[in-house]
């Protein structure tokens, strides 16, 4: 069986993530949805309800499952015991970072890999921090996240304004 | 009459926004310089002052006027009926962050264009950040800023070290 | 009147070219399309059918023109008296690209502006040099050209393969 | 069974082709390696020559198999009926040119996806064309390529400079 | 005598600045490694402790000697007399950020030179920014800084989180 | 003495080489520009004529040798001695791929480093290309070539071009 994780933010999930994870759920046997809840960084929506949000958006696939974790991202693929990291590319910016991202990764243990996938070209201007902007100009988000959770989403980001 | 927007934060106006200005109003009958006014992002001079250094720095043309927005660029091209956004680029780093927000702006209105101008290459080092970075250590930021406006600026920009 | 150039090899037109005359079409009072016709360079196409190609993929734009040029692009934009070069732009290496051409440019005549278009994502697959490529091999070339022009340029890139 | 293809001129295979190829083996259930035997663009090494370097070099690999093909990757791909082309990265201009073929592929044929491996950074230095160049002047190409079949190569490259 | 200055925040020392270190260290006579005491941006490890761990770490090199510098760069390089900077590069997002600075710096001072050192490539996943993510997640930075200064680079950072 | 190689095609000399070459006398003690004769690339002027070009713009500067090599730059560094080579850098394309080269120099002769200089910004849109480009379609080289070179180096292009 081959199986790949899929690690992000996820603040909140957008059109883009459920493309990449469809494409990832129809290549792999599993793939595993984890929310990485960076102390540091507060986000706009809490982890739990980035987790849920993600559920819903993606309970049409069956070899897709959805976690949470607190920590590095090497530590949680030695718990876990999985060998693939899936992230989504929209261009060499992103690449970039993501190169370095890996090597440090490699740094730290030898026993995963990352791949890369292109973003659909299409959902190029697409990205949670658009939604987030979008959301706080009360802007139509609609074109940018999953249809079956885009009213929770307005609610929890309006939410956050008031 | 074919008539053009730049938006932009101008905190504050550099002479590499002077410059693609004066490029944009010799190519296009009319000009807007929009300053972007974000909520969240609080600057280092207000959006009034702002606005105001750039009517001064820009007075010499007679097809450009100088305005200011709070909310997302697409609202405001949908409400002035605009149609061409212009925005100036001196690298590859920038071109990739604009091609993410033009992609988005598609997506959130069909009806208009960005269209971008390459910064004079002598300018390459002329930035808003570079200038508030400079005076922050009371340096000479006058081969950064209109000659007309470099002392408001400076003035406005230690004050608010105080 | 606010006119521009939209210079380039077009060898042969395609589906990317097309969209970027249709909304230059829509943003300037005239265009004029002009074929460089590169002498060191030998085209797979030769640069009278590619004129007449382009001629008929535009022919639904009053406001568009089709030339030739052999020369350089800053002599044409001089003798034309045109202000306005438009070039449309996929990624940062492109973008990279133009910026080299348009600063030699600047070196050779002041008098005229480059100005960017970025691509529609959904068409950055589409390249002269994929047509060619996908054409040699005898595959479909039906998804990166013009409806109107498919069939003449199948037929004039096998010619070529014989 | 997730199983892969790695397509590429192999003009000749490198130590960075076979650290992806040993990495791709360990991640997936199979891998193929294609020699892209491209009509127009006669290589270094011929085709058959370059598919017995590969397979002398890949042969402790139970689960790699080497290929040719001399057409497009998409109709490869349709006709193999496989899903997942795995593709190296070095840097940001070779993501870039990756991209827009993935994103030409797409066009071609829905039912591939292009997955990238970022290249182990210790080994950027290393590429099919600095192996020719090197070859050229004489010089030491055993850093670069591996070590079953570097007098092989050395002789194939040195045979064709006479 | 040639001599040049290493510039950067040190927030803290890393491998990759001490192989930079190592490598201008046997070009030039002469290197100042000078911690840049940015006051708007408190760092996570106070500048004289930076100071004191590049001291250690660089120990063994006869001809470096380390300083730090509240200010801007250029002011220090007119003052100091110092004519050649040196800036590690890992990628193409970092060159065009230093592009932009060494241009900034051109029009403040023309008495400077930056020059840039390429990265050792299997040190590309190391970064200051990396060890305090780490050490933030309480996981092992030795792959990452030197080994000389591992320990007090690990109490430093665990000192900040409690 | 800290000297170093500054090796190219020079095909021909430009006003990017000559200020690269003139900033690189300022810093280095001694400054060898070689002029790399590959074998494989004819290129438009012969690498006798380069050298001569070379010799009569350098002239001025005491300190600057000119010389030629038809090998590996690897083997050129090790024959001479010398321990620093260094490369213009006009955008994120060229350094990725001196990036590329510098890595592979890396394996072949640990004794060099390669430093880059940044180009002078006013000089971006200058290369031996659009010399040779423009001198084909019988433009004006003045602003792209040293003035002590210019009408030899018309002549030498428009003999080739009969």
């Amino acid at each position: 069986m081959v199986s790949c994780v899929f690690p992000g933010s996820f603040d909140p999930v957008t059109k883009g993530h459920l493309d990449l994870i469809s494409r990832a759920a129809s290549l792999f046997d599993h793939v595993t949805v984890t929310v990485m809840a960076n102390i540091s960084k507060k986000g706009a929506i809490d982890p739990d309800s980035r987790v849920s949000l993600l559920r819903r958006a993606c309970c049409r696939f069956s070899n897709v499952s959805v976690e949470s974790w607190s920590g590095l991202l090497a530590d949680y693929m030695r718990e876990k015991n999985e060998k693939i990291v899936i992230r989504g590319l929209r261009n060499g910016t992103e690449f970039e970072h993501e190169m370095l991202s890996a090597a440090a990764g490699r740094l730290l243990n030898d026993g995963y890999e990352v791949v890369f996938l292109p973003s659909d070209p299409s959902l190029t201007g697409v990205s949670s921090s658009a939604v987030r902007e979008i959301a706080a100009f009360g802007g139509d988000i609609s074109a940018f996240v999953p249809e079956s959770v885009t009213e929770e989403i307005s609610a929890l980001l309006s939410n956050k304004k008031q």
